[in-house]
């Protein structure tokens, strides 16, 4: 079915079944529902291969996913998907994982498909210039910033949620319930990642409220993974370490922490409060359900999108957007 | 930092340092780790825009993600990501909503992005060759076949589970435990799905037994998300329809169910069993753990690539590969 025998079949011009198909105005709604019958019925696809023949440049973005399979990050993708095909660009995905070189990764994906812009799903917090002299396109830091880097403030851009004022509030929430033996389960505490921000949010909040921390209560479980938030559950468990609460820095590592305490026999929130961050749907059908601080996946997916196709067009300069968290209240938490 | 540089550095030739970098035997230990030591120092990543450049033909491999969002199928991306990387083609990824048209999707995205072949994760199973003359590339179905449908079985390939009896070995595994009022929580009966095939595999192992189906027992949720299994356990439950084992066609659709019963204060397993289908990772650490039929999801990725591969590569004709499932016991089925 080309475009000459959908006029054909509807007895008008060509170049009238062109602007049905243009959306241009200039035709009766008559013959443009005629036209469109005749589309649906064939199920007629333009063909677009000419225009793009005329494009000289890749429109390929790339997306580098570091630490795949979290819900957190699937959430994310959908959007940023949507967002990439909206703004007429395609889409290159590369998923790495947690422990793999984002700028590396992009770097090579850059050279292989002929990126034109690149958007990193997580990272790390310490990027120095002469190592993101390795990209050659504009790239956005998708929640994630550079707090322990050495990059110059105009020269990349960031969409993400203050880490440390999350989980300061966070752990401020379980304080207010009459906690003052609260657990950290982070993957590492001194990472230059999400995770040291968020265990340095612990502390402060600790020491704000005139309590004393405790390095036995601060558990890295060395990921981000369930297998791994389980097991060092398990170990604190296991060291008779006293407490009655725990800080879990995302969702995923909170669940898999309720299931330690069930399989050793501890109620949430009875035996002990729980509470994540993130805001995964997962967190809303967990038993009990998840107390968290909550991110706003989709805006920061668009956002990031948004940025990216601005330094494209050069229509601005790199900008750093810092979003809110908000507090679900769940069941995990109970006062004391 | 370019080949000649690290020639240089090394004080071989730039042959020396092309066959290091091909992986090619006829090159020294010794060399071959003094060149990859300047290779590695100076971050040099190869250029193969040359390469890219001979060929006259896109690389690009379509990807077509039905229900988004799910874990079942961001585990089977992870390894699909992989194998498409690995066989040297680019992945072109689009997600689309669980009742949106994925071979018009598939259509669309191989004409924009000039396809040389499409992979469907979901769909449905009634194609008919009309349809299916749309996609004008070699495809492959993955994690579904085409029992309700017309095409013929050399014109297409898959790579599936056996749906109706995975369900069924599902519900038998019930029955054994004692189980006669099990009640089925699926997003259609009717579907021309996945769904509709699943509720077979029920229907029957209730028949083989020799118990009568209760339609009031078959509760169809429309769709596969938790919000929607949540809603139709919830109407279950206010039904006042007896029952003491529900069998969810998918885990998450468990999970949700179980959440439902915790929140009208029935447990699983005391009050209500419970198993699944698909082996998610969560499925591990819901409370109580899910019993559940485990698909070879990265098998089922990995077989779907290899196919798609050799139908470009015209090393093969269409085949569809059959894998089993197994049964992960948990804690959600009490002996009744």
């Amino acid at each position: 079915m080309t475009i000459k025998d959908i006029a054909k079949a509807c007895g008008v011009s060509v170049s009238t079944v062109s602007r049905v198909l243009n959306e241009r105005p200039d035709v009766s709604e008559a013959v443009r529902r005629q036209v469109l019958d005749v589309v649906e019925r064939h199920n007629y696809i333009p063909n677009t291969s000419a225009r793009d023949l005329v494009r000289s440049q890749s429109d390929n973005l790339g997306v580098v996913v570091r630490g795949t399979g979290t819900p957190f990050f699937s959430d994310m993708l959908k959007t940023v998907t949507k967002e990439i095909d909206a703004a007429g660009y395609n889409m290159v995905l590369r998923q790495i994982g947690s422990d793999d070189d984002e700028v590396k990764a992009g770097a090579i994906l850059e050279r292989e498909k002929k990126l034109r812009g690149l958007l990193f799903l997580g990272g790390r917090y310490d990027y120095t210039p002469a190592e993101l002299a390795l990209v050659g396109v504009p790239y956005v830091c998708c929640s994630y910033t550079n707090q322990f880097g050495s990059l110059k403030k105009e020269d990349f851009a960031s969409v993400s949620i203050d880490d440390h004022a999350t989980a300061y509030r966070a752990v401020t929430t379980l304080i207010e319930h009459g906690h003052r033996r609260i657990a950290a389960l982070v993957p590492s505490c001194s990472d230059h990642s999400i995770s040291q921000l968020r265990c340095n949010g612990y502390i402060q909040a600790l020491e704000d409220h005139g309590i004393a921390v405790d390095d036995a209560l601060i558990v890295e479980s060395g990921g981000f993974d369930m297998e791994r938030a389980y097991k060092a559950t398990c170990a604190l468990l296991d060291s008779g370490t006293d407490f009655t609460a725990i800080f879990a820095v995302s969702d995923v590592m909170a669940i898999a922490a309720i299931k330690a305490l069930a399989d050793r026999g501890r109620c949430v929130p009875e035996d002990c409060s729980i509470i994540g961050i993130d805001g995964i749907e997962l967190s809303k059908y967990s038993l009990p359900t998840l107390t968290t601080m909550v991110q706003p996946v989709e805006q920061m997916a668009r956002e990031s999108v948004h940025i990216l196709v601005e330094l494209l067009r050069r229509e601005g300069a790199p900008r750093h957007i810092l979003l809110d968290t908000t507090l679900r209240e769940g069941g995990s938490i109970r006062q004391l």
